[in-house]
C-alpha cells in the first residue's frame, strides 16, 4: 500500500480538528466537532473518535501512513498522554494509545499544540529556511515552539518552547501557574485588558474589553492603551531574548490573537529587544509576523508525524 | 598515523592552557602561559603558539588527530573569531585560523568557555548520563552551556548556555551587558559581596569582602549575609526554571566559585526552584554540584573535538 499521505489531529479546549494532509502540507480531507471540554474523559475521546471515524470514511484514508497530535498542553509525549488545562476531564489521559486504537495501529506522534504551530511555520511559513527559531501563539495564554539545528525541537515531554511560562519579573504578579512575573501574566491578551482597564481605559459604546478593543483605542492614539501594549512587549522582548542568549535562535514569529494588533505590538517589541538582547551573537535576532492560519496546528500536527517516518520528506 | 589523541586549549583572561588529552578524558601532556590579557593581540598570540609549540615537542604529539578550543567568550565559532571581554587586544580575532596555521592544518573546533566547562560534566562529571542538561559556573560572572537530546548545544556561534545574561528582573538594575536585571547582575560572586555590603555587612578583621567570606558570614548565621546568597538562588532559580520551560532539561549543574558555597546557596536554590519551575514538565529537575575541578575547560574543549571526529567517541 502507497501510504504518501499522513492523518493530523488538532485538540483544542473549543474544537478537535481532523485532517489528511499530503506531503506538500496541503490539506485533502476535512473533519471538525466541537470539544465537550466540560464533560467527561470519555465523551471528549468519543468525538475524537467521531472525527477520526469521519475521516476514515474518506477514500483518501487508506494512504495515511501515520498520525500526528498537536494538542493543548501540557502534554507528556515519553508516556503518550494529554491532560489539557481547558479540558479537566483528561488528565494523564491515555490519548496515544487510545487514537492507535482507534485508527489500527498506525504510528501516533504526539506534541504539544506550540510545538504544532511551531512545526507548521518552519514548514511552510514565516520560519522557513531558518535553522533556529521560536515560534510563539500570543493570544488567551502565551504559547511557543522551537526550532533547533534546522529540526523540531520538541523536548522529552513534546513541551519544549513554553514561553509563557518563564519569569521575566521574578518579584511580579503570582501567575495562575503558581510562579511569578510570567511572560504569559504580562503579555497575554486577558492581561493587556486588565491592565488598560486598571490603568484608567474605557471601552467604547459596544462595552468591548477585549485586547483587540485595546489595540484599537492604541491605533487611535489612547495613551493607557499605547502603554498597556509596549509593557506586553516589553515582557515578549525579555522572553525572547532570553531564548535567543540560551540557545540562539536567528528569528521569532509571533502569531496569535494578540499578534494580529500588528506594530501596535510588533515597533514597540522591536524597540524593547534592542534593550534585553545585547550580546553580539543575538543582535541579529528578527521579529516577524506568523504567516500559517487556522490551520496551523494540523499542518504541524501532520509535519510531526511525516518527520517521524523513515523516509521523511517534510523539512522539520 | 594512527591519531587517538586531540589537543586542547583553554583560553581565559589569566591563563592560557593547553593539553593532549586521550578518549578516555585523561590528560597526558600539558602545557601553560599566563594570558598577557593587556597587551596586544600578536603578544596574546604568542603565548598561545608557546603553549602549542611545547605540546608539539612532545613524543605523543604526532597522536593528534584534532584541536579543541575552549575559549573566554564571545566567541564566534561560525567565523571562527574570538572576542574576549577581558582580552582587549583580540577583538573578532582570527583565532582558529591562527591556531589551524600553528599546528599544520589540523581540524580546529572553537566553543565558548561555558560550552566547554558543560562538555566536560556531560562526559566526565555531573550530568553524565543526562540527556538534557544545563551546566552553570557561578563565578565573578555567570556563565553555561547546555547538553539537548544527548548531545552538547554550542548553537551556531558556540555561544549558547548563556544564562549569566537573561533577565529575570525586566525593570532592574542595568547590567554592563546593557540589559537589566540579568541573572549575572544579581546571582555573581561581586554582586553577592556587593550586595551584603550594601545592606550592611561587614567583613572580619582579614577586610575580606569577596563572596566566599559573605559565604563564611552566612554559614556563622549572619542574616544579612544569609539574605544575599538567597537573593543570588532566587535569581539562579528563575533562570534555571526558564531554561527547562524552553528546552526541557531534567539536571542543573552549578559550579564556580560562587558554586563551592555549598548548602548556602544550593539549599535555598532548590526551594526557590520550587516557586519557578511550576509546569508539569519541569517538576522533577534537580539540582547538583559540579564534579570536575580546574581541568573542566581543558577536557571540554577535548571532548569538542572528539565529537567531531567522524569515529567520535566522547559521549558529547
Amino acid at each position: 500500500m502507497h501510504t504518501d499521505l499522513v492523518a493530523a489531529l488538532d485538540i483544542g479546549g473549543t474544537k478537535i480538528a481532523g485532517a489528511l494532509v499530503d506531503c506538500d502540507g496541503r490539506i485533502l480531507a476535512r473533519a471538525q466537532r466541537g470539544t465537550p471540554a466540560q464533560q467527561d474523559g470519555e465523551t471528549v475521546m468519543g468525538a475524537v473518535e467521531e472525527v477520526l471515524a469521519e475521516l476514515a470514511g474518506s477514500p483518501l484514508w487508506e494512504r495515511a501512513g501515520a498520525l500526528g497530535i498537536g494538542s493543548a498542553g501540557p502534554v507528556d509525549a515519553s508516556a503518550g498522554t494529554v491532560s489539557p488545562v481547558n479540558v479537566p476531564g483528561w488528565r494523564d489521559f491515555p490519548l496515544v494509545e487510545r487514537v492507535r486504537a482507534a485508527v489500527g495501529g498506525l504510528p501516533v506522534e504526539l506534541i504539544g499544540d506550540g510545538v504544532a504551530i511551531t512545526a507548521a511555520e518552519h514548514w511552510q511559513g514565516a520560519a522557513r529556511g531558518h535553522d533556529n527559531a521560536l515560534c510563539m501563539v500570543v493570544s488567551t495564554g502565551v504559547g511557543g515552539g522551537l526550532v533547533l539545528n534546522g529540526r523540531l525541537h520538541p523536548g522529552p515531554t513534546g513541551n519544549a518552547g513554553h514561553i509563557g511560562h518563564i519569569s521575566v519579573d521574578l518579584d511580579g504578579d503570582p501567575c495562575p501557574c503558581g510562579s511569578r512575573g510570567c511572560v504569559e501574566r504580562i503579555a497575554s491578551g486577558p492581561n493587556i485588558a486588565r491592565r488598560a482597564l486598571e490603568q484608567g481605559w474605557r471601552p467604547g459604546p459596544d462595552g468591548d474589553t477585549s485586547a483587540a478593543a485595546v489595540a484599537a483605542a492604541a491605533r487611535e492614539g489612547d495613551p493607557v492603551a499605547v502603554a498597556s501594549f509596549e509593557r506586553a512587549a516589553q515582557a515578549l522582548a525579555a522572553g525572547i531574548a532570553a531564548t535567543a542568549t540560551l540557545v540562539e535562535i536567528d528569528i521569532a514569529v509571533i502569531g496569535g490573537g494578540v499578534g494580529k494588533a500588528g506594530d501596535i505590538l510588533l515597533t514597540p517589541l522591536r524597540k524593547a529587544l534592542t534593550d534585553y538582547a545585547t550580546l553580539s551573537f543575538v543582535q541579529r535576532l528578527t521579529v516577524v509576523p506568523a504567516q500559517m492560519g487556522t490551520d496551523a496546528g494540523l499542518v504541524g500536527a501532520a509535519a510531526a508525524a511525516l518527520a517521524r517516518r523513515p523516509d521523511a520528506t517534510a523539512g522539520v
